[in-house]
């Protein structure tokens, strides 16, 4: 249903951690061209197949109605990133790369290579809906709606001092060697899955053993070891989880513009910011998200002078509630967006 | 105002993972030991004069009118730890501690020692909260009040992940050697403090910019660095912090007697552990502790059969709104463990 990966070659490219020489974003279609387009990036430990699970006739982006556009991340293994990238910018040397490089380059990849001129629609889980603020702030005459799914404007302070902790975690591992690791540091990436474990779901999950999976694991050990150990083991590079961090704890809107890895924080610039969105967004954060929760999107959305509207996710499965985990808040996103779309 | 520190040797002493051959327990006492007796023993990262937050004739514990005994965990580094004890038995070979062991030294030094007859209360912050848990069940005709503050009667399967993080970035550092260090594994430290940092105050706190600490700080690396790579760095023996965690994640009252590290969870022998409580207790969460949230302590309070109740302490300080680091919430713990006392 998703055409081929395709690879969109940007040549030198400056980021704000210094340049590309050849920089490439990776992305899918899904649709006919001539259907209104729905922009879809990835999330933090996302890839392009990874966003199958909102899009198809019988999901919330229906392919049959839609130009559907999947945008990978720079880091994430498929754009460019530390694992993909020849000397001398691989690996650890790979630069710092901001939100605002992101979607300078997606929005060179929509309308260079798709010419497109208007998108319908941003939506984005996590780090995708982090996006999905970017790209009408900056770019607000050319997206119409948007929609973040558990992500935010920029990333809360709480937020920033959570994800230290994986990625210090991983950094300090007896493996990763600065970077320089020559197999894969499995005992760094155990650590970082461990620590960022606990983070994702609300307590209530916990509490009603939701780790179980139904029966799918015995023991919390259990669920640690294969999908939070397994999960990255032998799929995800650890310079990649480093750079995609940073991109992650740079995300503010105000700093457009300003060198995010160095500009203080300024926060006339955020409300300026959101005041500029044109599009209409539907901001649909979790009830018992850890990272991104619906406090910061209520005070966001109020920084906005348009008529945006703000749909809770009253779930316990926390962050991952937004993100494919179960079949109860497909269900609510799917009919919340559906709406949305056809307002 | 508090006695010289005290040690009361057990001799041999067996705990769940195996024994130590001279186990000691680290205690002070406040007061005359003729008014009636407040036991108060450490939490997490608490040495004995971390207590005093709460003791004095201005605050919630007054040592004019009671007497007072503050009693070390195993694996604090005054009680016997790994950190202390002579070989076979020092650093990584020390054995797991559960809270069991911890509550039967202490009572022995509470009744061997210093002669006391009935504990008039038993106060504990965090760890401390869930040994005042431990003490009324263990012994249900010796103690008459108990007052765990940001704790419970088992550690919650999200606490119990949560905690693994930080332990496993420790475990899993380059110089932490699999206990065997022999000089400060300075990097491994660093990587446990910033992978705690952010569970132990709530989001709102991180939101109003309170780890500035008034000024005390000009950004959160600053903090970070400070509290909580500092506030361990020179002061905590990595393998004590170790052991103590996984006295942490082995709580659960329905385990008594029964090897707490095999033991499988046995929901109905924790309704008849918190049922046999005759004490009578005033349980005092914190609104938004990430580790212990009320809805543990509702949950509890509602299997015991007698009229204690629950008071929860309204702060975005989260955890560390039981552990004397704000006035406000010292104030209010202050004036409701006053007038419970006093009942």
């Amino acid at each position: 249903m998703a055409s081929a990966i395709q690879h969109y070659r940007h040549g030198r490219f400056r980021v704000a951690g210094g340049v590309l020489p050849d920089a490439v974003t990776a992305y899918c279609t899904y649709g006919d061209p001539a259907s209104p387009c729905i922009i879809f990036p990835t999330c933090y430990g996302g890839r392009l197949d990874s966003q199958d699970y909102m899009i198809g006739p019988d999901k919330a982006l229906d392919s049959t109605k839609y130009f559907i556009v999947t945008l990978a991340l720079f880091s994430n293994g498929e754009s460019s990133s530390p694992s993909n990238t020849p000397p001398p910018y691989n690996g650890p040397y790979f630069p710092d790369v901001s939100y605002e490089d992101n979607i300078r380059a997606q929005y060179a990849v929509v309308t260079k290579a798709l010419n497109v001129k208007k998108a319908y629609c941003v939506v984005g889980f996590s780090m995708g809906g982090q996006q999905a603020y970017y790209w009408p702030v900056m770019y607000p005459d050319f997206v119409e709606r948007f929609i973040p799914i558990c992500g935010s404007a920029r990333t809360s302070m709480h937020n920033k001092c959570f994800i230290e902790g994986p990625m210090t975690a991983l950094l300090h591992s007896k493996d990763f060697d600065h970077g320089h690791y020559t197999k894969e540091p499995q005992v760094g990436i155990r650590a970082f899955g461990r620590a960022y474990s606990a983070w994702a779901y609300g307590q209530a999950w916990f509490r009603q053993h939701q780790y179980l999976m139904g029966g799918q694991y015995c023991s919390l050990e259990d669920f640690l070891r294969h999908e939070w150990e397994g999960g990255f083991l032998g799929v995800w590079d650890a310079n990649d989880l480093i750079t995609l961090i940073r991109t992650w704890q740079s995300g503010d809107v105000s700093l457009i513009g300003k060198g995010v890895f160095s500009a203080p924080h300024d926060e006339d610039a955020f409300k300026t910011a959101l005041a500029g969105i044109k599009a209409k967004g539907l901001i649909m954060p979790c009830k018992t998200d850890l990272y991104f929760p619906p406090e910061d999107s209520e005070f966001e959305i109020n920084l906005m002078s348009n008529s945006s509207k703000l749909v809770v996710i009253d779930s316990v499965w926390g962050h991952m509630a937004g993100g494919g985990s179960n079949a109860v808040d497909d269900e609510f996103l799917k009919t919340e967006i559906r709406k949305f779309l056809e307002e």
